[in-house]
């Protein structure tokens, strides 16, 4: 394996869950002043690209054109950067990236399985809890969340989620993402938190993931690395490679 | 013991758990068209007052000046109410009046149990949850608990709670009540629930009540009606008969 | 729909369940004395069988012969019952039994979402909460789930789960069921709730679910009766009737 | 402040919470092989003892004969231990000596809440949950709640919990202490919680703790090392520090 932002706080974190990783080695560590070539010099055929926004497009289609499939951790990849690497593979069928917005595996079944009870119960609510050092509300996972859910609803047609509030004058009744009520609590704590709640006639389900450290997205990074060889090709999201599509 | 609104849901509850309590009896059943003077005929030397806001007051003033010692669950006894109640128990100094707003014991201790807890935390918030017919948010509860935190923390001393929130477009960080963030969920499911959380670096502390049924309120209302009669004057909430004072 | 043991707990709530419900009917509601041939008197296509264990046998046979789809809740249906219904059904190939343990959605997702996460994460266990009346523990629903945990856990090749415990002389750490630790708590105020704690370094995932009335089996009442007859043949649980197969 | 086993786990988390904190500095750091002189020294009135339970006690003595405040962190301090104290504080009344069995504030407020409400619910059971390598369950915070709550109850004449379980095979209700239910779990992702659940007919009351890193104790130490100095003589707990006794 090649390491790309290896001393930033996700890369360094990985290049120590991969050394204890039965099976899995780093043959190359990149970081700012670093030459690519060590990648190919060194024989690693995965790259984890943990390197900033905008060096990181870059630093896949170096990996594609010289067949380092790549796992891709670095946000911000939207749909139209995701088309870009499509086309970096045009002329390299064989290499697989795999670009992963979130690598908690925690997190990435909780949206999963949030998205498969929404049409079973009439209510549902979001609350997300995070340290309060955080400057944007509701997290990027909760927005998902909540767009996951609106969208298993309408496609079971499920009718508009049951409010009789007429009466809130200070917004305790929190955001809407997409027709789904989100909260926010901020406090110190709290690294990561949401809870997915839903609700019927006399019962309660819920769904929470609690992440307190970056060691809770190892065994996700660890998982994408193990698979990205065998799936050629862009493949967005974890889903796929936990076999949960 | 002499009911006051003994039809209504809280009353006719109330009943069922005075007669089924040990020692304790009900000897008069009043409701909307009953007179007053079964309570004296009767010989309740206790009256449960459960009538409506509009009438409420003048069966307390009844009850004072027939020395019968009187809880109150009617809502609504503002300072003003409180007072009044005051001046009908000038000529009778023996005469209990204990005026509850909220029977629950869990509530109560909740509340007392925050109240106590806030200056020793960086961060708190209060999320209430409730069934979706509620059309006010956030709950009584809620704000009573807000306040008793604000309260505890400014005499204390406490700083103002840590929030870098800088991007909310939608309020997902909820209602400020005296300062303390306060969320209200409303899905079908939960009766009335509310969890009070407190953070410091690397700790979460929690105080969370649930209460699914009227029968909840049930041993607010017999300890309360055990204890007015050796509390001659005015006594507003259940602390003092709960020893929390 | 004809309802076998409609005056029952489960049965009667399920009358009122059903009348309230867009597009389906109760015809005919039988009980200990009543004739079965009402059912078919009353042109029911469906019956919703919650009679005793030692007659809802006979029921269901009843209901195949006379080409009665049937959704049965009676409890105890083991292989061996499950087998006599096939047997029933060799000359009636159109028609569906669908034989349900537990009715709720809520609980079968649960037990579901469990099974999917058990493979993910180095720790589980299970908490089981029920009301202090209750004569067995763990419930049946805590084993059924652990059990769905350790296959899918061996299935996957898991390794054990780790505990260093040594020293546990009155037994805290729990039951073990097919290897995953169950523990049953028995509380005043909890009708059936459970919770499945997964853990990792570093993060926590967790699904729980609060059940507190005969209400909350109501929507799978519902799905199972709408879904029953386009299943010929027997099938077993809720899981493929919320498309969760 | 001097630090005694300043190099050790808590010790050195100690040194660096104090260089933060306004108004307390570290002017001697003492271990294995350093001199308690350097305490007298250096000038410091006030000493945090963390060094093991074999000198901590001699420790303790020559502070208070240097005429040094000293809070005690090292475990162990049992009734023997404090009697001990006690006769080196004779010829000293000015000196206080602070002992903490747990510097953890959240955790004593779960302890002292625990015990406050337990006369007012019908159920009460103790959940601890803990990393997977501790080797002894139940945890010993979890131990002393359970005996502060029986403790609590049987001074208010409380009744037995309600409990019906006649067939439990595997022992999923746990363990038995002082009265109280106490389950523990063993899951990794977990460092130190634990959740008390109270229960009465229609509500659910608890009060949970979750300490993540050992940052969490040092408000507490904080609290102990500034108080020290006014409390002369022994005081063992830091419920007397926050107020709550």
């Amino acid at each position: 394996m090649a390491v790309l932002g290896a001393r930033g706080r996700m890369g360094s974190t990985s290049v120590g869950a991969i050394e204890a990783a039965d099976g899995l080695e780093v043959v190359a560590q990149i970081d700012a002043d670093d030459s690519l070539d060590l990648i190919a010099e060194n024989g690693a055929e995965v790259a984890l690209v943990f390197t900033t926004p905008d060096v990181a497009l870059d630093h896949v289609r170096w990996c594609v054109e010289h067949g380092v499939h790549v796992v891709v951790g670095t946000s911000g990849f939207d749909d139209a950067k995701v088309a870009q690497v499509r086309e970096f593979l045009a002329d390299a069928p064989g290499v697989g990236v795999l670009i992963v917005p979130n690598f908690s595996i925690g997190a990435v079944l909780m949206m999963r399985f949030a998205a498969v009870a929404a049409p079973f119960f009439e209510s549902v609510e979001v609350i997300e809890m995070h340290h309060p050092d955080k400057v944007d509300a509701p997290s990027g996972t909760a927005v998902r969340t909540a767009e996951m859910i609106a969208d298993a609803r309408a496609e079971a047609g499920s009718p508009e989620l049951p409010d009789a509030t007429t009466t809130d004058p200070e917004g305790a009744r929190g955001a809407k993402i997409a027709g789904i009520p989100v909260h926010a609590v901020r406090a110190r704590g709290f690294t990561a938190s949401q809870e997915v709640l839903f609700g019927d006639p006399g019962e309660i389900f819920s769904i929470r993931h609690d992440s307190s450290t970056r060691e809770s997205f190892m065994p996700g990074v660890l998982a994408a690395l193990r698979a990205v060889a065998d799936r050629p090709g862009v493949t967005v999201g974890l889903d796929a490679v936990l076999g949960l599509d």
